[in-house]
């Protein structure tokens, strides 16, 4: 057989980065839990008609079909892709599963998507999204949009890597500007400012003309709401201050007003309110997010989101929802492309116990046995070679400690084979330092 | 939009469940990393010729191609399939990474896999599987196939689940055997041999003359080892009373002794020598292990595995390796289908800080922060309503704790809402007892 190659834009991690992806998912989770998430996962597929609802993405979707399917009957299995995101999977697990749901609903999802994109730096074919909503029933208290930078903030601040800037918008503070200096399609302006970072004002202004018919007073106008930006709720002032009045714009204006002074007196610095963060995506209608990395701004966002009022809907019934989704993929391509996280070892095993000769490996199964019992990681050594060469497989893994099981009555010994120091032990009392027992990740 | 409906075949768990699941994939994961299996991930698809390299299941592969593939470009695409299982997968990882891993390699894997099977009972299209693989150069030692029971065994116990039995055989044992009787094919007769428990001894004796040639004398012989069965190193006796002889059989024997004896001594009665355990598919060339769950024997082996010799090699350099894997996802849904698995509420927290108006709701936020800055998972009141409704919302949920944030000075209170017992507390000091810090899974 020849030599497989990796398929571009599936990323496939080794082991040690793995143990500090496992590492990360582990803190998020647990951030997640503390604020009372519960978990859930989605079958990976959704039928085509449900992933074509949220417009732009539909070429992105990878089609499955049973590479055995009968002509004649399995039609339904030709109808289903991969999902893109979790949020469409979770707008329509509401729905399905309305009537068993305790609203409002807080769940978090941490899965894998996929998206037959054009891979690239810091974009995956197949990638790992961490994602937290709250859905209610008919109604959602704005308190939930504040909320939801707070425990992004604690996820990510539990993790081993350089600090984060959430910046927030409200999309009814672009919405109800541009309807109030006249503009008659602000979702068409929305996507024009979208790409403020990607082209650049004078191209921006161009576009507001060609797409959203604005005059050059109104594509300037635009232009100033996105340049305003501000820690606190000093941004209001700047809004105003550019003398357009809406109602929709108020509302908006008090919605970010909370988010940022809540999320100022949880963590001063995690949030900015930026008024150029418009996403793309169209099924936004409150507060959006976008999460920068410092020292990897160019990269773009690690942690996106919403506030959506009409994904999911039943009849008259309609499920408004506020959610985010950290990129952990991403994130993590970021961070191990540049060597800034690494873990203490290869292995999780601290101990290898060594063994004496093939006639002798129970007597080290049964400490290797007891050691495990009191939780420290115990390998036994696959080959009962001479004690170099058992060391050696230790040390190429970073395996800390070798233990010697005792001759003829002699005690057993463990080594600390980084610093040479070798004692007695008992592997029934025997423990190794806290920092020892589990790899570390830096 | 009208309501969505289940797809057969892909299970969804609802957040309660899903709780378990992860309860049980940390407990088995745990089990694997305290024997020094490191963990990998692998992408979700291979080319698809990786996946027919394993014969028999190529009917279940499912395709994938991106929807909006342009005819011309990207053909790579349409020749990827998800993956079916896990050992695939690791082989032609191992295969792409020799040069930069160190043998011998102990790896687990715990994924999601897809199969376009006709969906049943305890059969599921997508499911979760939980894997351990030891794979060295060139040669690798039997001691790793008596391993194997230890790791499943000590993984299985830390569940709350029925016991299990491991049921373990040795192909070498088969095919010394056959040949030793004078079959011609032995892969035809294990192959009918496997279909016992399904079709019963009269069935498969006429099996073993049409498809192996037996006469009436050889399957008979053939069947007389299958029902063979022994907790311990008796079993060979039994197989060396049928007076056969092979060096084949001899190796088998001595390598089952060895598994089975060295599983008695660390857990009398997890391992049983069974000689009608076959593995119908083609490459396992030693060791095999099917798993019975006491009570569910008749929904069939929940863990299975076995050595392989021949599935990952490169030129003149070959790849043994000797593995198993626990059906999570078949695991789970027998337990959920009987009940056998509750847990004690419906989200993680631990308390709901109520919210006297929403004027207070920040002083609500600030003993949530103090709460979980504590390791207390915390959610604060939805709404500002009357505190019987906020108490109602705990409750629907198993929700144990309700806070007070106390007015004007007066003493926060926390209410324990199943005695109905109120306290006066402090969110820097309350600790609430260990047994209702997290959900527990019973």
């Amino acid at each position: 057989m020849s030599k497989p190659t990796p398929i571009s834009g599936f990323p496939e991690w080794t082991p040690p980065q793995r143990m500090i992806e496992q590492y990360v998912l582990d803190r998020i989770r647990n951030a997640f839990e503390l604020y009372g998430f519960a978990p859930l996962e989605t079958r990976a597929v959704e039928p085509l008609d449900q992933l074509l609802r949220k417009g732009e993405t539909s070429k992105e979707v990878y089609l499955i079909r049973r590479l055995q399917a009968d002509e004649s009957g399995a039609a339904g299995d030709d109808a289903l892709g991969l999902h893109f995101d979790l949020t469409v999977p979770f707008a329509r697990y509401v729905l399905e599963n309305a009537g068993k749901l305790q609203f409002p609903f807080r769940r978090y999802q941490i899965q894998k998507v996929w998206r037959g994109e054009r891979p690239q730096e810091g974009r995956y074919r197949e990638f790992v999204q961490a994602d937290i909503d709250i859905v209610d029933r008919d109604t959602l208290g704005a308190h939930h949009e504040a909320e939801i930078p707070l425990v992004i903030g604690d996820a990510l601040r539990s993790l081993p890597i350089p600090p984060v800037l959430i910046q927030v918008n409200n999309r009814k503070i672009c919405e109800g500007f541009y309807r109030g200096i006249g503009l008659t399609d602000p979702e068409a302006a929305l996507r024009a400012v979208d790409k403020l970072d990607k082209i650049g004002p004078a191209k921006v202004a161009e576009l507001l003309a060609q797409t959203a018919g604005a005059s050059e007073a109104q594509a300037k106008a635009c232009l100033a709401l996105a340049e305003i930006s501000a820690p606190d709720a000093s941004f209001a002032d700047a809004v105003r201050a550019l003398g357009v009045s809406d109602p929709l714009l108020d509302e908006g204006i008090e919605e970010l007003v909370r988010v940022v002074e809540t999320a100022a007196e949880h963590s001063p610095g995690l949030c900015v309110a930026d008024l150029r963060i418009a996403r793309g995506l169209d099924y936004y209608t409150g507060t959006v997010y976008e999460t920068q990395l410092r020292g990897y701004e160019r990269y773009g966002s690690v942690c996106s989101g919403g506030r959506y009022d009409n994904l999911a809907s039943a009849g008259a019934v309609r499920f408004p929802g506020v959610g985010i989704s950290i990129g952990v993929t991403r994130l993590l391509g970021l961070l191990f492309g540049t060597g800034a996280l690494t873990v203490s070892r290869d292995v999780p095993t601290c101990v290898l116990v060594a063994v004496t000769s093939e006639e002798e490996r129970r007597a080290s199964n049964r400490v290797a046995d007891a050691l495990r019992r009191r939780g420290v990681p115990t390998e036994v050594s696959p080959s009962a070679a001479k004690f170099g060469k058992q060391i050696r497989y230790a040390e190429r893994r970073g395996i800390p400690y070798v233990w010697f099981p005792g001759a003829d009555g002699a005690a057993d010994e463990v080594k600390d084979i980084r610093s040479g120091e070798q004692h007695p032990a008992t592997p029934d009392a025997w423990t190794p330092p806290p920092t020892d027992l589990k790899p570390q990740v830096n």
